[in-house]
């Protein structure tokens, strides 16, 4: 039998790429996604869709409302997302969230008898989140071979990263060898109700940058 | 103005008394409690009697529902609490729970600007969690500092864990010091309707042989 994977899917390009190149690697994937509050909730739907396509094992949505903390862009209706490129870490920041997901996807994995987590950060064409960083995913990964019974017992998580150090245009043409669909994909922050991207929040410039230099065409729709 | 800090109560008689330490340390307390699905839901009204009755700055109650994951027989209402004690990390276990709980209190902490967790983990009484030893904890605070944004901007997370490495007659005997009122608490993870314990779960009887030990009686109602 394949071995399990918890694979984290936002229903964005990165996941989505993530989540092919762990089918690739012969994992039966559980993917796994958050209705936390996010102004972009539309990604569920782009979630759902992905994971059938690339043939996700099972997928699961966890309500995990964030809203109930605050303190970001996309969980605070009250706090604008920025349109233009700003300094330091931006107000889509949201507290500890990789820190809650990964909590969130180490409990599921133990639940379920996995031991291969796959989150699709990047740390290079990206908008500067802590969370993102390797230095963080190793400490993490620390935790969670301490936190649990099945560390305790002997397991071995491993979190993979295979974006990690891919620049937008490498993720966007290894997915496209591994045949994943990009406009089932929804990466804008504040989409419209049909899933349109804004075309000028971090995540949209972001991805058409990535499209341009790949030499591709982004077959998503924007508003 | 005093400090802030977060502080994790169950309502059980451990996070009762870390309450007291910290606002014996003049900490402005907000204390943080979860409603996770635990068939011991009866503890949360007693953290709200605890949060008022030890003057807590604030006392919120976070909706994470933990029967979505389960895996324990705590989230689990199929799988029994043990009565007698077990070899190794007994089935009460929750898989990752205080690292779910420790991402939403510095999800929290990030928000409101405090630096300081304290959360009532035992390595002594216990019940063998994994997550409840100090070498958990360390690396969660490592963690924690990586994660955030307040981490990377220079801010320091400290997780105080003043009860880690006390017997629960010791815990005990500081919480009276410090007048905290036991009866006010809930132990057990399958009280009746009243929050009285059953007297025979793993918590329980830790409780009662803390008391013992301690040269006093147990306040709290059996069933």
């Amino acid at each position: 039998m394949n071995r399990k994977a918890v694979v984290l899917l936002s229903g964005g390009l990165d996941s989505a790429t993530t989540l092919a190149i762990a089918r690739n690697q012969s994992y039966q994937c559980h993917a796994l996604s958050f209705n936390y509050g996010q102004r972009h909730s539309i990604e569920l739907k782009a979630a759902k869709r992905i994971a059938m396509s690339l043939g996700a094992h099972q997928h699961k949505v966890l309500e995990v409302d964030l809203t109930q903390i605050g303190g970001s862009a996309l969980t605070d209706a009250r706090i604008a997302v920025p349109e233009t490129g700003v300094t330091g870490i931006p107000v889509t920041y949201v507290p500890a969230r990789n820190t809650i997901f990964l909590a969130f996807a180490l409990a599921y994995a133990e639940t379920i008898n996995a031991f291969d987590i796959f989150i699709g950060v990047n740390a290079v064409d990206y908008s500067g989140y802590p969370d993102c960083r390797p230095e963080y995913i190793e400490s993490f990964v620390h935790t969670a071979n301490l936190a649990t019974r099945s560390g305790v017992e002997g397991g071995v998580y491993r979190i993979h990263t295979p974006l990690i150090q891919l620049t937008k245009a490498e993720i966007i043409k290894k997915g496209m060898e591994l045949g994943v669909d990009y406009a089932l994909t929804v990466s804008c922050y504040q989409p419209d109700d049909e899933g349109r991207g804004c075309g000028v929040c971090d995540s949209c410039r972001f991805r058409l940058k990535g499209f341009e230099l790949a030499g591709s065409a982004d077959p998503a729709q924007y508003q």
